[in-house]
C-alpha cells in the first residue's frame, strides 16, 4: 500500500472517544470497486444506449434553448424530440472534468468530487416528516432546519443535500429563499440549491454570490442543481432550465435518472441500466453545451416497483445489480459517479426500513459512488423524512468510513508483539498491542446496543427507533451554529425580504 | 453468458406467485467474487499464518490420538504444543476435496458445496428463544421441532444446520437424540450432528444411517459435525474428538475459528486473518490425517467487540474487511468456504437488528462463500433465536439468491420491442414485454410493505417485527410433515428409546 492511501486512511478516521479525531471533510477510497459486468454485456448496455439515442430518440419539452444548443452540436431534431449518431452525445460529454472541488463556507468542509472520493449527503425532497413522538406531519421550515443542524453535528455526513424536507408552512415561490438561508446559517458544509423555475435558481445563486463572492463564484464550484429526468426519455423545461441557470454559471448539476422499473423504462435491468446511461448522458451534453468544463455529477437513481400494486420498492436485489451496472458505465465516461442511499419504503425506522436502506446502501459502496446522497433519513419510499431513520443512517455512514478506508497489512496490524507476549491459549485483552490499539481499531456505534440482556432489560428494553429519538433531541439540544459575519447575514436577510416583498404568495 | 450459466439462472428462480417456480435446493453464483486484498497482502497473510504455526504453534488438549496423528505426520511436538515446517499444514489439507455432494433424506434437497454454489442454513446454537408475544425464555423441544418445520418450509435455506436452539428441557446427555430425530422426521433437508460429546456424534451417525443406509453412508456425505477453535490456538479434546469421529466415518466437518478480535486474538483485522487461517488449516489437516478425502469445509467467523465493555459486535465494518479478506485465503486453498450469516447483538427484530445483519450477510455474499448458515433467526449474539427475526431472515435469503442470479445482457432483457412499442414519455406497465416479464422479473418480498400511507394505516400500522409474527404462526398452522416410512420412523424412536433407557439424566 503506498504512502498515500496510508495517509487517506489515517484521514478517514473518526470515532466518538475522548480521544477523537477531526472527521474528514470527505472520504477517500482504499478498496477497489466491485466489477458485476464483464467487458461483451457492457459494451452491449452501451451499444443499447446508442441505440435508444439514435432510433428512439430523447424529448426536451418546451425548451426552445436546448433544443437550439442540440441541434447546433448536430442533433437531429423533430418537433423536440432529438435523435442523435451513435457516439455523438458521448462526445459532447468529453468536455465534463474528471474531478473537481466543491467549496463549504467552511474551507475545511470543501470536498472532492471523482476519482477515489467519497462524499455523503442527507434526504432530498420529502414533503413529510416524521418522529417516534409526533409522529407523520407535513414538512415545516423548523424542521427544515433541524435536519441542516443535525447534518452539520454528524461528522459523518459531508454534504448537506438541498430540500432536505419541503418547508409546507412557506409559500411555494418563496420557501426556496428560506432554504438556501438555512443551508448558509445553521450549516458550513456544501449545499445544492432549487431548482424548481429557473428564477429560484438564480435566486439561488445570488445568495451563494453574496457569501462566497460573485467573482470567486465564476471559477469555483459553491452550489448545485439536482436534475432528475422525467423518464422515459423526456426531459422537461423546469428541469433543463435550472441546468442551464446553474451550468452558465459555472456552478454544479446532478444529473439523476429516477426510474421505476416496469413504469418509467421496462421492467428488465438491462434495459433500465441503458436508458438510464442514455438520459444521464443527454443532460451532461446539455451542461457542456452552455458552459463547457461546467462540472456535472453523473447520477442514477434505479429501483424497482411491486408489479402487482405499482408501488416503489427499495433495496431490492434488482436494484442491487442495477447499481452496480451502471457503476461501471459511468467508470467507463471517467465522471463523478451519484448512486445509492439509504432507501426504504417502510414508513418508520423498523427491521424494515433498516433492511433495505442498507441493502440499497451497500451496492453502491462497492461499486464505487463518488456522491452519496439520500444518505439519511429517508422513509416511506421518499415521501418522508424520519428524525430518528436520520440518525441511524448517518451513524452507518461512519461505519461505512472504515470499510473503504480498507485493510493494511503490515508488521504493526499483524501483531508479531503481540503473540509473542502471550502465545497460545491466553487472551489478548491486556497486552500492549491491544492496549496500543483500542481506541481506534474498531468503530463505535452509538446507537447499536450490544450491552447484555439484564443491562438492556433494566435500561428498558429500548429498541434502536427509541435510543435514536433520544439521540437526535440530544443533539438539537447541544447544536451550536457556526459563525456567520453578520454583516453577510444581514445581506441575505435583506435580500430575501427584497425578493419575498417582490411577490405575492403562491400556494402550488 | 454461457448457456448453463442461463439454465442456472433460470434454476435459482422461485416466488410467491400463483405460477410459482420450484426453489431449487441451492444456489449457484453467477456473479464474480470481490477481490479486496493485492496479491502482495495475501501473500503477507499467508506467510503470517505459516509464521504462527511454526513459531507460536498451536495446542490440542486431552486428545493423544490427534497429537499422534501429527506427530506420525511430521509435526513438532512439545506437550500438546504442536508446531510446523512453513507449508507443512497446508500441504496436509490437499487431499480434501474442492466439492462434493451432500444428500438429504430427499434426493431433490441434495447440495453441492464449494465451487460456484452457495448453501443457505438456519440459526445455530442459541440456549433462548423469543418471539414477539411470548418475550425471550429458554428454548425447548418443541421451539427446535418448530425451526426444523420452519426451515422445511422456507425455500430459501437449504440446510437445517443442527442444533437451531438448545431444548433445554430435554437433558444434555439426551438431547441430541431428539434433535436428530427433529431433523429426519419433520424435515428432509441436508443437517448437522451432535459434536457436544464422542458417543453423541456416534448417535448421530447411528441415527443417519438407519435412514440412509451405513453401506451408503461409507460412500456419501449425509451428515455433518460444526467444529469450533478454542481461539487462540488451541482446540480442545470435544471438538477434536468429535471432528474425528465424523471424518472417520468419511462424514463431513465444518472448521470454524470463532474470534472476536482483542480478545481471542489481536485486535487489529490482518492478525486476526491469519491466526483464523491458521486455526482453520490444522482442522482441515486433521480431518485429512483422519481420513485422507473426507468431505471438509473452510469456515470462519470473525467479529468484533465493544472495547469499552467486552460485548461482541455484529455487522461491523472491520467484521466486514475481515470476511472479505479470508474469503479469497480459502479461495486459494480451492477449498468449501463457509462464512457470514444474519447475525447481530440486538434483543429484537428491529432496525438494529437487519441492519447489522444485512451488514453481516452481504460481504460473504460478495466474497462468493459457498455455505451460510446463522442465515435465519440469530438475535442477541447468537444467545437467542427470535421467531420474528427467522423469517424476515429468511425472506432476505430469498432476495440474495436473485442478486446471485445476476444479470443477462441480451435483446430481451434489453427490451428492444418496448421501446418500439411506446416511444418517448409512455409507461411501460401494459406493453407486451411487461407483461411477458412482470411475473418473474422482480423478487416479491412478503414481509416488506411497500403500500400507501393511509392503506399501511388502515390496516394496523403494523411495523415488519408484527407483520413476520403473523407469517411465522401462519406458517407454523399451514405445515405439513414430508413423508417418512413408519419403518423406518419406528426404527429411530426405537433406537432413541434403547439410548434413553441406557443412560440417567445429566443437566450439566
Amino acid at each position: 500500500m503506498s504512502r498515500s492511501a496510508r495517509d487517506r486512511r489515517r484521514d478517514n478516521r473518526a470515532d466518538s472517544e475522548p480521544t477523537r479525531r477531526k472527521a474528514p471533510a470527505f472520504l477517500r477510497r482504499s478498496i477497489p470497486a466491485y466489477e458485476l459486468l464483464d467487458e461483451e454485456s457492457l459494451l452491449r448496455l452501451e451499444d443499447h444506449a446508442e441505440w435508444l439515442l439514435s432510433e428512439i430518440g430523447i424529448e426536451i419539452r418546451d425548451d426552445a434553448e436546448a433544443l437550439r444548443l442540440f441541434e447546433q452540436a448536430g442533433a437531429r431534431v423533430d418537433g423536440e424530440l432529438l435523435r442523435f449518431e451513435r457516439g455523438q452525445v458521448r462526445e459532447l460529454c468529453r468536455t465534463a472534468p474528471a474531478t473537481f472541488t466543491m467549496h463549504a463556507r467552511n474551507p475545511a468542509n470543501n470536498i472532492e468530487f471523482g476519482g477515489s472520493n467519497l462524499i455523503f449527503g442527507s434526504a432530498y425532497g420529502s414533503p413529510f416528516v416524521t418522529d417516534l413522538k409526533g409522529g407523520r406531519r407535513y414538512g415545516r421550515l423548523e424542521d427544515f432546519q433541524n435536519f441542516i443542524k443535525l447534518t452539520y453535528m454528524s461528522p459523518w455526513l459531508h454534504h448537506q443535500s438541498g430540500t432536505i424536507c419541503e418547508p409546507v408552512d412557506v409559500a411555494v415561490n418563496k420557501r426556496h429563499l428560506d432554504m438556501v438561508y438555512a443551508h448558509l446559517r445553521y450549516s458550513d458544509k456544501p449545499f445544492m440549491g432549487s431548482v424548481t423555475a429557473p428564477e429560484r435558481a438564480e435566486d439561488s445563486l445570488a445568495m451563494a454570490g453574496i457569501v462566497f463572492g460573485e467573482e470567486f463564484m465564476q471559477q469555483n464550484l459553491v452550489i448545485q442543481g439536482n436534475i432528475n429526468v422525467n423518464s422515459p426519455l423526456v426531459y422537461d423545461n423546469t428541469m433543463t432550465a435550472a441546468l442551464r441557470t446553474y451550468a452558465a454559471a459555472n456552478q454544479g448539476n446532478v444529473i439523476s435518472p429516477f426510474i421505476m422499473g416496469g413504469a418509467m423504462s421496462p421492467v428488465t435491468q438491462p434495459a433500465i441500466i441503458a436508458q438510464a446511461h442514455a438520459e444521464v448522458m443527454v443532460g451532461i451534453a446539455l451542461t457542456q453545451l452552455v458552459r463547457p468544463g461546467a462540472p456535472v455529477v453523473y447520477g442514477s437513481f434505479l429501483t424497482t416497483m411491486d408489479l402487482r400494486s405499482g408501488a416503489p420498492t427499495f433495496g431490492t436485489p434488482e436494484s442491487t445489480l442495477a447499481t452496480l451496472a451502471i457503476s461501471q458505465l459511468s467508470r467507463r465516461m471517467g465522471l463523478p459517479f451519484r448512486c445509492g442511499g439509504h432507501l426504504t419504503a417502510s414508513k418508520v425506522a423498523d427491521a424494515q426500513a433498516m433492511m433495505e436502506s442498507t441493502n440499497a446502501m451497500n451496492p453502491a459502496i462497492m461499486a464505487g459512488a463518488n456522491f452519496i446522497f439520500q444518505a439519511a433519513g429517508w422513509l416511506e419510499s421518499g415521501l418522508t423524512i424520519g428524525y430518528e431513520k436520520f440518525v441511524m443512517d448517518a451513524e452507518q455512514c461512519g461505519a461505512i468510513a472504515r470499510v473503504v478506508d480498507g485493510l493494511q497489512v503490515d508488521e504493526d496490524q499483524l501483531a508479531v508483539d503481540a503473540y509473542r507476549e502471550v502465545g497460545v491459549g491466553t487472551n489478548f485483552l491486556g497486552v500492549g498491542h491491544t492496549m496500543r490499539h483500542y481506541r481506534h481499531a474498531n468503530f463505535q456505534a452509538e446507537l447499536s446496543d450490544a450491552t447484555p440482556f439484564e443491562q438492556w432489560t433494566e435500561a428498558g428494553s429500548k429498541d434502536m427507533q427509541q435510543r435514536a429519538y433520544e439521540l437526535w433531541n440530544r443533539k438539537l439540544e447541544e447544536y451550536q451554529a457556526p459563525a456567520l459575519d453578520p454583516a453577510l447575514d444581514q445581506a441575505l436577510l435583506d435580500f430575501i425580504a427584497g425578493r419575498k416583498a417582490s411577490m405575492t404568495d403562491a400556494w402550488y
